[in-house]
């Protein structure tokens, strides 16, 4: 019985193709700028994501909170979500290493409010301010949810008359260009700088992009040496960036569908409420009956060879990703079906 | 013509007792512990306050910084309002100093939910979070609103469940006290440290004072010198800082007293909008018509020898402290009525 | 019997003058840059110091630890003594507050030799290597000793010719002055920015001045904003600072005279050990004899009203001030020539 | 013609091994812990290093600033060479990650005298003190040279007797043990903490691993995330990093021998200056004759395709590495005894 893999699309692993990528890849020394394979993911990054420059680094977490150093001056105000990634799962990390203030504001499902964002910022130069030195945004969102372009562009607008740059935590960015039917970088044009993940969805095995001004890019790459993501013969992860950002992409629509797919099987079963409307990528959020016994059913699932996290409070999300197909769904489903049937 | 100064209590000047004081004071060098009159002050602001021990510091934010530096870890979560003055008015510096990472609720009318500040505590200790390392609240706020001590309660009794600590930011807590009718242990109690402000409504020069447990300001005493705040013969500051907690404090009912005068006064001027219900200490807010000239009321004012900041968004506040008496707001009132009548 | 404070400067009182003027002190909101004896001060010092403008600061700590973080990006390099107070003293709040690396070089006696100041500025912006942000010198040296003007001109030609500021910790820089015969501005056109203490020697009872370039001195108002030394009717210290810039340098040589009067006497004593050269301010160093029970010499001076820091490894500090004369260090040497007899 | 890259060890390309294995690896969500390889390397590692647990981290600057950021709190004294790699290679990281105050002490040749660490350890708890949170040493030193075991040992007794821990920046310790004639683990165990290099001479193509107590290294683990080392399907490096252990030690002693023999070589050749007792592990440093033209020589170099880094003052080094065997050099030194000869 092959082991199913629900808990996130983190846990994808490589594909075929990507280990042969690996193994052939043409490496070097890539702190002294040597290594051909990451010069190429990067210029290849760079143009897919509509900036001047692009730097590889070590996982998302890692390229958010370079661009919060990067941008920022310590001291800096930081305008986001409350509930988005950088505050809720990072590890408090935008204090120590950028050392910036945040202001969070509440979301309503991720989306930022442009009016919330503008009454934040600092204008003028009161010995009693700090500078808002950066905005960011998120999209697809951690809840899996993704955020309208006008919304993207009216927080845009905001910052630029401001005068205060935005990024984008664009962890699942591709997925939300799938949802919206758009070019990622009709996405990316309402922010400055924007990180992006090869891993998860894309299933690189390690490794996320950093993009923007090629002034920024060149200062975020000392940056990256200070902070210890400096690699040597990184090449070896940059070959399956690159399969990530041309082969896997194509097929993110796949996992959408299938996590529609997923969503209706269980919206069709007793006692499971599903918001159909909520399912814009991979990620499939519901809310199951009070009744249910939650150890129960995970044990049911780990039966059945299904990895998954289980509820918080009655709410349980699953995630769909290229080792994830409709067959396997079906295989989730009717553990569910039979657990509520008992 | 005398100048009468509202922008402000920030800008009272010391009584002819403090700077007589200030004269006699007993000092000592206060970095060996040698000072008597700040030891005095310390154990005087201690009982007063309902804690255990109290230290000096040069400013109330100075006090509120050195109080989350000592509470939390680098990294921490601090989960605090919006529109609290640590957030709003003290130029980022929890980010410089303590290095913690803010989680700012919207208050309503600077009154933090309980159940909001709920969500947010971090339990457990997943490797993506931060700890939450302490919650702070502001009474009276420096809105010129006093929050309930039932309010205060439940915030206390989360965060007692949850083993987080509360920093009280009591910049003006014996105006709160004023207005609740209590004693200020009352309101103190629901907070595991409180810094106070000697200056301000109390007219003591310079200074402020943080309290808590022993161990606590044990802890404090140090950071303070390392935060540069360990001063010499500071006895002569400690001198009026003692009038201000004896004498001053049986005063500030007069002062409120006289704001609600001067918003009653305000309110029966045409096109004045003035809430008297949101008149809690010496502060009036109200908002002007929108036909007023600004420019023209300043300029009036200023002829009168009469300073108070101009108004923002038409919205204005004026501060009533011990060198503003009945008289002089029926001076600043006239002001008023001319420029509302012409 | 009056008692004899001969720990250090620190423990210096306010004279009667400094106590009027306190009384008598014109003040103001010194946050909205209102306190008119504040400015006087700032100007004053300013003057003598032959810098663009000044600042007053809360103590000679903070007024390092803000010349640092004004003058330093985070990550900065800052070339010091091992043995300065900077490193010896400020409980290592450059960590903290500026959050620079120290390259700590050892002294000889407290001075820095350039050449060893050069070999540690980085050149270029080498991926691996932080920027050299700041060169700190300090004159007198807390160790007692005046760093000669060639000593310290060539410190300032290294950091010259590679564009490195040069930050003079002048805590005792008056004393200095006397020792070196010269004006106090000859030896702060070595520095960018000076920091001065008004206490010590100079007996103001609190407070300090950062002075440097106008455009420098007006980031470190806002900076000394952040760090909570935004003080309020701050024109009550302000008013003994001027006398301590006025009245009190002028008589620092009788505290040199007077320490050197303690250390030939001291010298006279059987088995004490000076080293007169090294004599150059208000302070005494002397080695006892192994023989002598420190314990047994400090019940001595306690006994005879003489308050003084015990030896460390044989090692003893005394230190004159205004309130230390003639007789007062008759009265200090006899005690110990009383327990060398004993 | 084949390339010859000199420059340094980190230029070294996987193995035909390695690459086989990064295609084979066994790999899963090392965030989540469920990366098999990533823990068998983790395994293994603390065994050969003689820990209780060890980390995968992403460089060796990482690992070691981890290791400050985790054994220190912030504002703590570190004692540590002034030539080590911390202090000179990691872009100032120390201030920045840890917020530590450094105290870099004169090394003679990487050693530090266990006398001059003592007198700078910090003892009490002296209000204006920091604690001394942290010792390092580096061996080998990146200097080329290896420290003895009784130098180890003096700084280890000082630091154990004060109750500080002492880290080792091991990146090249596995040349060490080579150059001792030891186990790691009798290198290793005058420190609390390890970080060695899986990269460099051992030719993995990314990583590290920090070893130390089961404690330490789950707050390590922690920390890791913070600063965005948490990386996924890590296995893929993890599985080189386990060749490097095992397979690639063991052939250390060539590049020795190798470098040896290239430094007698070159010591053969007129007006070179090499000395052969400084050449400890893989490096050869060596002083040009100052009648040399640099740019000639590196274009003499460039043009036979050998990569080196220019001297610096004269000064010149070469590393050797398994991609360097006798024969190549052979020919490296044919071309300065070309160049010398012209």
């Amino acid at each position: 019985m092959s082991v199913l893999d629900v808990r996130s699309d983190t846990v994808t692993q490589p594909t075929l193709a990507m280990r042969q990528a690996m193994f052939d890849a043409v490496v070097g020394d890539d702190v002294y700028g040597d290594d051909p394979t990451v010069r190429e993911l990067e210029t290849l990054a760079a143009g897919i994501l509509g900036k001047e420059a692009a730097l590889f680094v070590p996982s998302g977490n890692f390229g958010n909170q370079l661009a919060l150093y990067t941008h920022c001056q310590r001291g800096d105000e930081v305008i986001l979500g409350d509930d988005c990634h950088i505050v809720w799962h990072e590890t408090g990390g935008a204090a120590v290493i950028a050392g910036v203030q945040l202001r969070t504001i509440a979301s309503a499902d991720g989306v930022l409010r442009a009016d919330e964002v503008k009454k934040r910022i600092r204008v003028g130069d009161d010995i009693h301010w700090p500078r808002t030195g950066l905005i960011c945004v998120e999209n697809a969102h951690s809840n899996g949810r993704v955020i309208p372009l006008d919304a993207m562009q009216a927080v845009w607008d905001v910052a630029q008359q401001h005068g205060v740059p935005v990024h984008l935590d664009g962890a699942r960015v591709f997925n939300a260009a799938v949802h919206l039917g758009c070019e990622v970088r009709d996405i990316t044009r309402y922010s400055d700088t924007v990180m992006c993940c090869l891993s998860k969805g894309l299933a690189a095995p390690v490794g996320s992009i950093l993009a923007g001004p090629a002034a920024f890019i060149a200062r975020a790459r000392k940056n990256r040496k200070l902070l210890g993501g400096g690699l040597r013969q990184a090449g070896v992860l940059a070959a399956p960036g690159i399969l990530a950002l041309t082969e896997m992409v194509e097929r993110l629509p796949q996992d959408h569908a299938n996590a529609r797919y997923l969503a209706e099987q269980l919206a069709a079963l007793p006692g499971i409420d599903v918001n159909l409307d909520d399912v814009h990528i991979n990620m499939v959020w519901f809310r199951l009956p009070d009744s249910l016994d939650s150890g129960q059913l995970m044990a049911a699932l780990a039966a059945a060879g299904i990895k998954a996290n289980g509820p918080e409070h009655g709410l349980m999300r699953l995630v769909t990703h290229w080792q994830i197909g409709r067959t396997d769904i079906d295989r989730i489903v009717a553990v569910f079906a039979s657990v509520l049937a008992a």
